[in-house]
């Protein structure tokens, strides 16, 4: 890392330091969250980024008088070393080195460690908690968070005007989807729901925002009663005369400052109210409990029906991959005719510039509105760095005999996208192309699953990974992510990974299949393709009804990596039909020299095609 | 049902009914269950069969003034139906129309259900004292079961002898055990902990006994303390001089009775007792809580180190699995021989007559000591009911063109198998050659897989069902259970099974292999090999360590009934080799005829061999 910056990361750690004396803390947690206790996070709340210069989705660091450490997952362990000095901080394991772990080792007795209420959940302060007794310390919950209040030049909060979802992309009224989340409520026994989750009232009122990068979100709390009624808690700036048109009766803006008021009056009135204990904000639950309040502990209402998309969500999701295909079949085709070509001359493409050239061709789709993450662009053994993000100084080039892996979406007003091709640039070693067909035999796997009414993701994960498993392989990520309808590209509750996942997947639920591999200092390899889960009537009287896979994407998988004496008839079979549908789907708008590169691209495999 | 036996049962339900009148109560509840709460139940605690007919190992009866229901779980639906008169039952699943809640829906308010607190779990209990409050009932525990108290002729409690297991066959010293439990339980933050489970007890002390049917054990509870010493409560006259020499200092035989007050004296010394709130009765539980002990819920101790095999029980498996093939290859020998030509001749072979045959094969084997559960010998449509028994009244041939599942298993000094093959007696259709190519398949995938340590029988489950769900097919039942050593055919705490499982696959812990397929009223298809969860090591610097599966089963599976078409070239490997490998097991100790019967049935596909 850059020595000026350690510098000044290790003057804001003084601060902070300081400002902990100042209230006779004796340290501080700082988590990659917000409020909402979600993965998008506002310029103003990227308090661990700012801290640590670590600028991954997830992580926690605590910072003792003495000592330091920064707590991030399997995703991070290449980056955070990359980012963040190791003088200031210790690196440690997310969940197998936990925080609390290390806070009971390092405390000591009489010691006092600090926690904003607003950034953990309920059940993380329970965590902090217990692991600081067994050190014999104490914790005590700050009103205002002492970063706050040495951060020189600390962005404002967003403020970006809300705005409607149509009907035409949205598929139901807002008024119906409060009916039916309200139903939600009462079912579980309570009176009102606090909605935390930016995407669940997005979702439930038919609106949109930009409070955060690539996800199309207003920041904001609301409380739903059992009646429908909602109490949206929005500053009043963000919302013109056409946004509270848009949201009719039933839901009135309350000055976020009120949400504190209304919570101690839901508990006044004796209500019940359901909150999800690992994901509200423990300040939250706490007022609600010092008001008098019946707790419910339960999932928030609208979780589930947003994950399952309504028909004109899965239409709009279908033409929005429609576009957002052509236009990486233009970047995967410009890329094919340049990449080598410019290595070999010396002038090789940098992976910013292909960034920059996959958002230009994304650019001139129509319902664009940016891109749905940031997008990965690895060369070589940047591809390792599973969330790799290119930058000014990590630069590289695409070298001749390297995999490229690019990993991007796009977020449009009828659906979000994501897909990741892992490309060839030059020829790929044997071994290359072992690990790709691997890879590529667990994601038909998936793709090509049936399975009855009732399965999780949980229980088709090793599907997706046996192929890698026979190898010795693996991956260190979940398989599949829930999939937002113009919103977040990472969404819950039903997920494809090794741990017990307790959602059933269910018809309309949009998720990622996107097995990898992973060879530290060399290659990354990820084939990733949307899928949603659709009805597989039985065919016969023994048959049962089953649930599949439709994949969404539309792009070609890079051929040349592809070991064809890897794969059986039925794998063959697969990829050859989904390369004649991704060829047909494109067979109009795309130019000619860009036609012509994707019928070779998608040629049945022995066929020919580009070169194999 | 024969009508003297309705008859009977329905005499048995007005004395129940009587006797519950004669207590207050106005319903009593009837579990197939004694007071270790396992699967394994004598014939003095056959309460449930007694009453209703039912003989399935799983179950559950409710008895109201004015009707009653017997609960199932899938394996039992149709012979329920076959056992249980309807005019006094109705029919419910276990599951997914639970007792509590038909408890709920029929009992009124002011009722009392009784309910006997040897026979269900706490958690049992709270279940139905939630389900009966809903009604407005009361739930009230009954010091002694009325169903003893009208059952005439009921039988006494077992009392055989209890015999040590040798350290030829038990591979560790009970003491060492001890000390390893104990462990266990101050790493639990208690002091001790009752063992409910006999088969804990069993392994603990290298005790077994002839108590149950079919698996060899002494029927007892024991307390453990945090210093490996052990209260064993069981009846003095079934421990004779030798066996108190074997279990040596350290363990203290009891009377029964003890019990109560031994965990009164637990409470009154203040100590933290380690117990299970699903394996133990309520009965223990309640009478330490009275007597003041603090409670830590938790796994029985010996559960995972009794799953774990060491290597001599691994050796011994592997031992006892050759012998037991050997009978197995005899068996199937005589059944080609003789069960078509029979079937032509109109003096076809019954169920029962193979069940006798068989029997008689492994009886002749060194170490035999029994079966390891009832032999299910089902031909045709009886195949398709999954814990089939054959009975006199159900003694059906084995029809040409029929299938002919036997499950079947030993119990040998040295270890417990577990086996079931598939048949085609005569022309198989199509249609059974497809399906059971499919559940070859899945049997194959689960045979064939390497994993992570850490992986769970749950994340397993998928691989062995996706052949049958990509037709749209299915089975209702686990995928594999773990199987003791000289002890239980089912134990935990591992299975390979669709709901979550917490416990991870270690080496030495044996499992089943037994996906299946059944066609009610036409066939069933099940292919079970037991498994040894061994150590793969990586075999380059790329590669990490990685689990697989030992198949310890060694008798050829039905080339007759293998569509080779299905068979992909790993699959077609996986069973050749896996056929050389049984063929060169048994090499030695056959007659000549089944030597050559045997190398047919063992023959590479598509070489010829048994015709395909």
């Amino acid at each position: 890392m850059a020595e000026i910056l350690e510098k000044e990361l290790s003057e804001r750690m003084a601060w902070l330091r300081a400002e902990l004396k100042r209230r006779s803390l004796d340290g501080f947690v700082v988590p990659r969250a917000d409020a909402h206790l979600g993965e998008y996070v506002a310029a103003d709340c990227e308090r661990l980024a700012w801290l640590t210069g670590f600028s991954g989705s997830a992580g926690m660091a605590v910072v003792l008088t003495a000592r330091a450490a920064i707590f991030v997952d399997g995703r991070y362990t290449l980056q955070v070393r990359d980012q963040v000095a190791e003088g200031l901080f210790e690196f440690r394991h997310l969940t197998e080195q936990p925080a609390d772990e290390w806070v009971a080792a390092h405390m000591s007795a009489g010691q006092v460690l600090g926690a904003d209420p607003w950034l953990h959940s309920e059940r993380q302060i329970e965590t902090l908690r217990a692991a600081v007794k067994n050190a014999g310390a104490s914790l005590v919950l700050q009103e205002d968070n002492p970063i706050d209040a040495i951060w020189t030049g600390r962005p404002p909060p967003p403020a970006s005007p809300v705005v409607a979802h149509p009907l035409e992309y949205a598929g139901v009224p807002a008024a119906d989807k409060r009916t039916q989340a309200a139903a939600g409520i009462a079912k579980q026994g309570a009176d009102a729901v606090v909605l935390s989750m930016p995407d669940s009232i997005a979702w439930l009122l038919n609106v949109r925002g930009r409070d955060v990068p690539t996800s199309p979100l207003p920041l904001s709390f609301a409380v739903l009663r059992a009646d429908g009624s909602v109490q949206w808690f929005l500053a009043p700036a963000k919302a013109d005369a056409a946004l509270r048109a848009h949201i009719g009766n039933g839901v009135a803006i309350h000055d976020p400052g009120d949400l504190g008021p209304v919570l101690d009056d839901l508990g006044a009135a004796g209500k019940t109210v359901l909150t999800d204990p690992s994901g509200s904000a423990a300040w939250i639950i706490e007022r609600l409990r010092a008001a008098g309040a019946a707790l419910v502990s339960g999932a928030d209402p609208c979780q589930l029906p947003k994950a399952c998309k309504n028909p004109v969500e899965l239409a709009g999701t279908r033409a929005a991959h429609d576009r957002d295909g052509k236009a990486l079949v233009r970047f995967l085709a410009w890329l094919d005719r340049e990449a080598e070509a410019r290595a070999q001359a010396g002038n090789p493409i940098l992976e910013l510039e292909a960034v920059e050239k996959l958002l230009s061709f994304r650019g001139e789709a129509a319902l664009f509105q940016g891109s749905s993450f940031d997008t990965i662009s690895g060369a070589g053994p940047n591809g390792a760095i599973v969330h790799y993000r290119a930058g000014l100084s990590s630069n590289r080039p695409l070298g001749l005999g390297e995999l490229y892996l690019v990993d991007s979406g796009g977020q449009y007003l009828d659906g979000t996208t994501d897909v990741t091709r892992t490309l060839a640039i030059g020829a790929p070693t044997a071994e290359m192309r072992d690990r790709f067909t691997r890879v590529l035999k667990g994601h038909i796997a998936l793709a090509r699953a049936r399975f009855p009414e009732g399965t999780t993701g949980s229980q088709l994960d090793a599907l997706a990974r046996y192929a890698l498993w026979q190898a010795g392989l693996d991956y260190d990520h979940g398989t599949g992510h829930g999939v937002g309808s113009y919103l977040n590209v990472h969404e819950g509750p039903q997920r494809i990974v090794k741990t017990p996942n307790a959602t059933a997947l269910q018809p309309g639920m949009i998720v990622s299949n996107e097995p990898g591999y992973y060879k530290t200092g060399a290659y990354g390899i990820r084939i990733e393709n949307l899928v949603a889960v659709i009805e597989s009537p039985a065919k016969s009287p023994d048959e049962k009804d089953m649930l599949a896979f439709e994949t969404l994407t539309l792009a070609p998988i890079e051929r040349r990596l592809i070991d064809t004496a890897l794969l059986n008839p039925e794998e063959t079979a697969w990829l050859d039909a989904y390369h004649a549908r991704v060829r047909a789907a494109h067979s109009a708008g795309l130019d000619a020299e860009t036609a012509a590169w994707l019928k070779g691209a998608t040629a049945p495999l022995g066929s020919g095609g580009v070169a194999e």
